[in-house]
């Protein structure tokens, strides 16, 4: 959370909440992707749990607040599942984005069965089968990162292999908290590039093995990063390990990508479009 | 990704299609939200990077092959940005729900400019200020984990404290991941209980510390899961850690919280209520 290096905001930003009545994740993600589309700025304010008719009050008062600040209608993306919540919202002086009620109409037609109304995903999420297996996927990939254990390879989901810095440990952990996949990963090291095989503990497991590669230039300055006018993070270095390891996994037949312009939601979403893991239903 | 405990999804469950030109997440988290309202299960498919014509049509074709394998109507959460893309989802036999247009046009409105119909944020997201600290943060924070490192806590942004256990792992890292904050986590352990005192590495990060704090019971099942029948698991042990984690969090001024019944998601909004750490604008 380094400092914002842009230029102030404008002092006509529109101000644009979040509210839900649960974490507002949902609500934020969402309006995030809505709010790109436009080429300005906004001034956001999260309102996470609003799940009581006091809350929702408060809610309306601040909107009303930075209507009065702004001298505009504030923007609202809301995921109030109950009615009564989300008709305090409505009457509050901003331009509300009710993404339930907006969606769920249509879908209780379409179904022929009414919705239940309940408060969103969280109550009881933590003993749902998914949360655990997130979870536990959580700490299998982090026992399991950089070549740390060997052990229960065998029940990986997937085992990520690539030079230090490819991108490997925050996809794995992606992968692991987004969709409760068991990510290994694995460095390729100038070792491997020696003896010009892959680790012998993978060798097994070649069928979930999954690698990344990234450009040099990149890679070295990523390196830089940390070990500034290292060897390590040499261009030439960079340029030697990043080679041999494409020769090894296009030898090995091994899948990869390049991570070089791809975001770790990018990189994990390929991966699990090419191991296509058995989709979960719900 | 252990198999799903569940009974075979009925013949009759709706197929629900996630469409995006990027990676589908926005429109799979959101389409969650709104079915979980219905108490029915749906067979659920992502399409991510449909951001050719070609992908459109193919991803129409699955759609189109979906309704006639199925006898009812796929349903559609798309968040494609480009007209043309979108048109094509349109005109298959699925129901449509359009979360770009639905709500890109009446912002158009409002705000008073039009919408630049890019793809997504997913371009250049890599080179972006937001994108780079969030990496910095699951660096800083798999550095900070369990206590590991006594450097650069001046440049937490949040010290997890609790028992063993407590959930500060997963916590810290899907605050960096999520929100690009730096957390690092600190154990109390019997040590700290015996001497009565805070890791005195800790002392002059007060202001930042916040507690979690769980049931005995609950973390005695979740120690067991690791460790059965151990002392560290047993349920008067947990008392008495979580016992003294509570009075010495009490009697320093932490402020803390019980994770016993809410998810990493829920624990993180609420740490990130509590430190108000400057909102991000964009």
């Amino acid at each position: 959370m380094t400092q914002d290096p842009r230029p102030p905001l404008p002092s006509a930003a529109r101000t644009v909440f979040f509210v839900s009545d649960g974490t507002g994740i949902t609500a934020e993600t969402f309006g995030h992707s809505v709010l790109t589309q436009f080429d300005l700025r906004f001034r956001q304010i999260r309102l996470p749990f609003i799940d009581t008719m006091d809350k929702a009050y408060e809610a309306a008062r601040k909107i009303n607040e930075a209507f009065a600040a702004d001298g505009q209608r504030p923007i609202i993306f809301s995921t109030l599942v109950k009615n009564d919540l989300s008709a305090v919202i409505r009457k509050s002086s901003g331009m509300h984005m009710d993404l339930i009620q907006t969606f769920v109409a249509p879908l209780e037609q379409e179904l022929g069965v009414m919705s239940t109304h309940t408060i969103g995903r969280s109550h009881n999420i933590v003993d749902s089968e998914e949360y655990k297996n997130r979870i536990e996927a959580i700490n299998y990939s982090l026992a399991h990162d950089d070549g740390q254990s060997h052990k229960n390879l065998s029940s990986a989901d997937v085992i990520l292999v690539g030079v230090s810095r490819s991108g490997k440990t925050p996809t794995s952990l992606y992968l692991a908290m987004q969709y409760g996949i068991k990510a290994a990963n694995y460095p390729l090291i100038p070792d491997d590039f020696e003896r010009d095989k892959l680790p012998s503990a993978l060798l097994e497991f070649k069928n979930k093995i999954f690698g990344l590669s990234i450009t040099p230039e990149r890679l070295s300055e990523i390196r830089n990063e940390r070990r500034a006018g290292s060897k390590y993070a040499a261009i030439e270095n960079c340029r030697y390990e990043v080679n041999e390891a494409e020769k090894m996994m296009k030898r090995e037949g091994i899948r990869w990508l390049s991570s070089t312009t791809k975001s770790i939601e990018e990189i994990s979403t390929t991966i699990l479009q090419e191991i296509k893991p058995n989709r979960r239903e719900y």
